[in-house]
């Protein structure tokens, strides 16, 4: 089938889907958790042979362990469909209502995108995640994984279009982009008006590359150059737990600490300190001349205060004061994540008010910027752009909305 | 000065207007205000030059219109400041906030985009209606007009720019894009990074070179190919009133009506009194067999179907029912407005929930679809875009969020 045909097919699911009620779509969600559960034999065989490939190619570790799913990943796709199966239906909230001076009546309501294509990276659990909170918000999904997970995500397509179509909706509500490589990528991209949204999951080079090319609207996700700010007014055992937490408890996503900026006037009792926990803890620090004059510690470079390391390094630096450390970070961060410790309300006032991240955070660590966390119950990513959604996106997040004018005969 | 430099000195001036407060905004707002009634005359003396250029090169009645510039234009300018500044602050609102279960407090906060560009065509107007939106929404402008307009708008913007600078923000905060023609149009769109967001304002052919070729998001404006049904069950006076306003009140906005559908079950009773009065109004009308079986009815290609005519004609074309009509608007619809004549409320019901367009009529004209008629007191434009904003975009629809997540000491 042509790229056409299979985006064509989901337009007529989405118009489907966007008239579907709130049961219909729940029953659907279950009839998918349940095939995937019983199916788990056949997505693993399917994956297996993906996990072969990949080793045969000398795949690394690290990217073998994202393409890997066992019986308690699938059955955790499964829960996942479930959880956004019990989650309030977006479409028909009626975000904003008036009655106008000539009577007619104004409602703004939820509606769905339409078609939803997402480029994803070698995990085959974000093809269930991603059809399943598509189809909660009444989109129709197209899906356009890595090639090495080529056979694991077939089969988890397969099994979920099966499923939604025993429920009475449309199995092209779920698809999968015909084609391989980076052909079926840019059809994606150029689908501009078959496609509604273009959201990108995966590494940066990815997601800058979909920003570049598509003519279709996207969402960026995902890039987190997220910073700490040791204040002087800090509570330094504090700072120490959440600089800690923030860098190693899991240091390969976005949300973990990447860059270290302690104000001068804590650089004496401070720098030390921290500089010997994150050791003990694995960490190589990447520092500036206070920093650096510490065993272990390697000169940063330009480069290092720009990185999203995804690993067990970090960045750091002294600032003279809290506006040396806004101006750090409105040049080098990503804009995802940025947090201040501090006891000191000004310094708390000015830092969220002068720091243009999606999330701003005092006294906590940045490990919070996420969709569980933030409680809205599924996540399709954490957006670092400022239209449309900002921060974790839950399913609000993928609608967009109408407005519905009734009257009785008005006229201009 | 370059591209560059001008689009930096916004940034920096995007960063203080984020702070400002609601007062200095307003100051702000009211001084531009004034100072363009004061220079009215020296306003006028430039758009006179652009004037007797645009003459000189053959420009056409309908472009000079819309580029000259009168005492009560640029009063209107003055006045629709002032209106601005009486609008409440979007920055700052709590959109959404709670208390998660470790104490973590959410809040999401509107915030301003950053910088704005706004491209657009002749008429100067535009110059100071969107830098006083921008303003008042935090963020700075850059402002690229069409070359015709040049002198008129480098007066406008001076005016402003001494304006805000005496009450204490930044001059930058409004700017023009340095040079002239395809260049300065191509360095704003190139700009990702140094600009947040861009609105194309004007014709369909800008709209879509804009959302083409820049990589910096665009939220798409205007276009309107709006149709008015008239369904079986429709009050054949009211929809007679309905269409005739829909198309004649003002023709060559984009929320008038392009295209009349009409019921089989009425055609007979409906189709020669509407092309009456059509006709007698002064309305060229593009129709199918039915319509064109008529005195002075042309036959209507596809290519009618799909105009936005934007002046005194209309498609029209006969349906065998609701869902017919569904489908044509479908297809040929730009997503701006569209109505439905009707007093069955399954057919109102099933017509706005199966319509995906911006704004979804009952019972009234499409005129009706624009920020003043809806009360947001000010518009930037009309979005036909399903990203971020949808329909008439009001002061709330200039800004971005983020959450500001406040603790103490927790982590993961």
């Amino acid at each position: 089938m042509t790229f056409e045909t299979v985006a064509g097919r989901a337009r007529e699911a989405a118009y489907e889907l966007a008239v579907a009620t709130r049961a219909a779509k729940d029953a659907a969600l279950l009839a998918m958790a349940d095939a995937l559960a019983s199916a788990s034999a056949q997505v693993l065989a399917a994956n297996a042979r993906d996990l072969g490939t990949a080793r045969e190619q000398g795949t690394a570790d690290a990217l073998l362990d994202r393409l890997r799913l066992d019986e308690g990943r699938v059955a955790a796709m499964a829960d996942g469909l479930r959880d956004v199966a019990a989650l309030p239906d977006p479409v028909g909230e009626v975000v904003r209502g008036s009655t106008l001076a000539n009577g007619l009546e104004l409602r703004q309501v939820r509606v769905p995108f339409g078609v939803v294509g997402i480029i994803y990276e070698a995990r085959p659990n974000v093809t269930a995640d991603a059809a399943g909170i598509c189809l909660k918000a009444g989109n129709a999904v197209l899906l356009r994984g890595s090639s090495s997970a080529r056979r694991s995500n077939e089969a988890i397509v397969s099994v979920l279009r099966r499923a939604v179509a025993s429920t009475g909706l449309p199995a092209d509500a779920v698809a999968m982009v015909p084609g391989e490589g980076r052909d079926s990528a840019k059809a994606l991209m150029r689908a501009r008006g078959l496609v509604d949204v273009l959201i990108p999951r995966g590494g940066a080079g990815l997601i800058r590359s979909v920003v570049e090319e598509s003519t279709v609207p996207v969402i960026e996700t995902g890039v987190g150059n997220c910073h700490v700010y040791v204040d002087r007014a800090a509570d330094l055992d504090r700072a120490l737990a959440i600089v800690l937490n923030a860098k190693t408890q899991r240091p390969s996503v976005c949300n973990a600490a990447e860059s270290l900026l302690v104000h001068a006037d804590v650089a004496d009792a401070f720098v030390p300190r921290v500089v010997a926990a994150l050791q003990e803890a694995g960490v190589t620090l990447h520092g500036d001349e206070t920093f650096a004059a510490l065993d272990g510690v390697l000169p940063a470079g330009e480069e290092d205060f720009a990185a999203e390391y995804l690993s067990l390094d970090i960045s750091a630096a002294v600032v003279p004061d809290l506006e040396a450390a806004v101006r750090h970070i409105r040049r080098y961060s990503s804009g995802h994540t940025e947090a201040i410790v501090t006891d000191s309300q000004a310094a708390a006032r000015r830092f969220t008010a002068a720091v243009d991240s999606a999330a701003v955070v005092v006294n906590a660590s940045t490990r919070f910027t996420d969709g569980g966390e933030f409680g809205f119950g599924a996540e399709i990513g954490i957006s670092t752009q400022k239209l449309h959604a900002r921060g974790p996106m839950g399913l609000p997040e993928m609608t967009s909305t109408k407005y519905v004018v009734t009257g009785d005969g008005q006229v201009r």
